[in-house]
């Protein structure tokens, strides 16, 4: 090898990928023609190849669906879609308006989901190590709090009490995947006894399983790496950022800010202030 | 009314929306309770109804669904994907690796599917008033031209010579949507007669129908405003981020550069540099 | 030369600049070592350095850095803002805090001292070219407004009624520098005769210049391109921003919503949603 | 109070601030009105008064201003700066360019300086609770590796060997201050004192101290929070941001990728990929 294929390999190698083949003419994605693709591929599929590498099944790529369906949009309270709402009275692109809301879906707004499949997976570690379900869910939640806190991501809504109606929808689809065997249902167990772990720790009191509770069941069952969750959940929130960016669009205003213009920011002196 | 309900009031309706209704329990969109539409729509349905307002139908969301598969991805040679993934190098969020590489979908990367559909909109009002197929497509051009330079977004591409292998496949499905009577083929006809006309220009040299026209075509024909046609292409482009920024933290590395270390950006003197 | 050359030099051009000089141990701007300039030029000595490629004098900076004093914040009211503190509730970092408003200072938001620039600089060519400073004046309206519609950016502000306080304070400090000689004053003459204009246009009512007419005749008069107006304004807002998120990071909260949680967004129904 | 006053109080109340106190015509930051800042205090000295809510010194913001100084800028090679350029290129505006880089600013890539002054911090409690400098240094750096791992950020540099040019410069600042009383010069031994300790660990092999370790002394030694150390690098590295993105909108190009359009990411194909 001469020293000239050196330096051209080392740059290719930079930025190698198993992700997408190209020559001119030709696009094939993890070995598939892109040709082969459209039109025979739904998209939940097409997302699942892309970021898991392999080809689901119909079935589980109906799961998988559902959870990305369930996930679009929570309405103008939560900040991203407010942020994106206001962006889009600002002058730039739809590119940035819906970037600027993706920008916000971090560790407290986009990442309990993240942080609920860690736990069940947690107590699946338990579990194959030998400890009966019940005791690891009390072992994974004393473990995982250690970690992250009192607040159990995936359970309670400060809004929709006493049930969040897009929990009980999912976790009737995974129990009949389950029935068909495209899913283990394990995770669906794991769920529902932590949910009345949860009720117990609270003398009783029920609490709901959420939606990113729910959707953790389902990317646990279909095999998603934890921090693919909130991944997976951006793609689905991405739909309700860009009708609502391109919603505010149609209604007009320039620089829209958080409270019509009359209604000023309370001012607070602080008493070293001069 | 009390001056009390006037302030809530005009703070809510600063926020009104026409998409999702939200009680406690309760959340519908677009009319449509959530658990109705989990497990019972698909994705490509869900973006439709979120972002048009009402429920295409099966048909219809085949070809939406075609158009958002052949978008997900065309490597790390796009600025978008190199910086989403040097940024999942950088110690951030998988959402703000998702929202740097969204953010670059401006004008120039991102645009020119908007673009196409500019000129293809243009072209079907030409007719609509009367103009022939081809004196509407000359006129066409030159109106778009004069507006947006010489090169046409959604024709040629500087890889894929002389065929983009997306297009063909996404046309021969308008077709067969025209000919089922989904869609009316309109869109389809001009796109042809756009890409004949331009390599008429070229002195008889044909030019490729790009992913963007031929995208352009599907997003015209299900009557998508043109400026959605790049909101509809960051969500299917998000696919390709989320995958590429994943892979690339598998990868490891801290603070990826363009280019391995060993090789330093060339400094070029400026005579009046002291 | 030889070919391995050609494949490393080909990467170190395709990433070419005249601003930094590193090697191992050296680091230098625009010719300058880094440890030269630390602690003897100041900040905003510093940026023009950078981003203009010469060093000004202490006068010329004194007067740039005025006009970075003057355009740091303008409270919660602004979308830009607004979205910085949501973020910060948001569980990301504080450089994805200041990116998130950063981002929304568009042609809209942040586009105003950008486009007074060009109306400035527009006028200043008619006179070049021997027109005398009213009729360029109305010329160089007409023109402007023929691009980027009715109202003239840089004027009157919604808020700050009849005078914004920024700007008059900024137009002293600008003729106190064409008195000694540091600038020529000849946009703060081109200013103010605009402001003038248009307030013979509205039949005599005076209107404010405000914050980005008067940062936009500084610029100007420093001889800064138009196009850096809106990035030396980023810069300067980035300020705001970051005692806005910091305030708030230390105010706590959780998804901070554009309003307390007990207000919900207003629903509005339309006729065709089921 | 009547509701009336409650409804509209909530609102003001959720978006109450310390920094800005606004009323048509007036603006004050901090208590100070706005005219009698703007020239007559420097940008160091407004950041300072923004940030940290109170007036600094002329000695104070002289040291601040070397930090501020010293770290605008390393080069195209750092994916923040690459990113922003290939962002220029992409057609987006110059606010969204600067927002892409600095949304990359994250743990890794921005938050050295932060990490090193929990470092110094904590070094300075054992201290204040009696334990010697020595044992206080190794004490901080095991209880810090605990937490951040095995590498000691603001030490050592993979490209600056075997001394990084600003730190020296910067130390040499702040033992001047020391000398002249306008800092204590605490954090100045601790950090030296880190880095002799370091150098032992590695055999008497010395190690360079880094932009991050000199700049986290001086923000240390000026009292700032450790989280700030963060925010004030993202000002400072703005500015290199806006030079790299003004001038590769001079260079032009359009989508510009991480190397040369000639060379194509390898594709490693996976053995389960068809």
């Amino acid at each position: 090898m001469t020293q000239s294929h050196t330096d051209a390999d080392k740059v290719r190698h930079w930025w190698r990928t198993s992700i997408i083949d190209m020559e001119p003419g030709k696009i094939a994605f993890r070995g598939h023609p892109i040709q082969d693709l459209i039109g025979n591929v739904s998209f939940p599929q097409m997302i699942w190849l892309m970021v898991a590498g392999e080809m689901p099944t119909a079935d589980q790529a109906a799961l998988f669906e559902a959870a990305l369906v369930a996930g679009v949009d929570h309405g103008p309270q939560a900040p991203s879609i407010a942020a994106a709402r206001m962006a889009a009275t600002c002058g730039v692109g739809l590119n940035n308006v819906m970037a600027t809301a993706v920008n916000m879906l971090g560790d407290v707004h986009g990442g309990a989901g993240e942080q609920c499949a860690e736990l069940y997976y947690g107590i699946a570690t338990l579990m194959d190590e030998g400890t009966d379900l019940d005791q690891a869910v009390r072992d994974g939640l004393d473990a995982w709090r250690a970690e992250h806190g009192k607040i159990v991501s995936g359970f309670g809504h400060r809004f929709h009490k006493p049930v969040d109606p897009r929990a009980p929808r999912l976790m009737e689809l995974v129990r009949g995947a389950a029935d068909k065997g495209t899913v283990s249902g394990r995770f669906a167990e794991i769920g529902e006894a932590v949910q009345a772990e949860l009720g117990r720790q609270r003398g009783g009191r029920p609490i709901a399983m959420n939606i990113d509770g729910a959707t953790a069941v389902i990317f646990c069952e279909l095999g998603f790496p934890a921090p693919l969750s909130r991944g997976l959940f951006c793609l689905s929130r991405s739909v309700g950022v860009l009708a609502h960016g391109w919603e505010q669009m149609g209604q007009g205003g320039r620089n829209k800010g958080p409270m019509p213009p009359e209604y000023l920011p309370l001012y607070e002196a602080k008493e070293d202030d001069r």
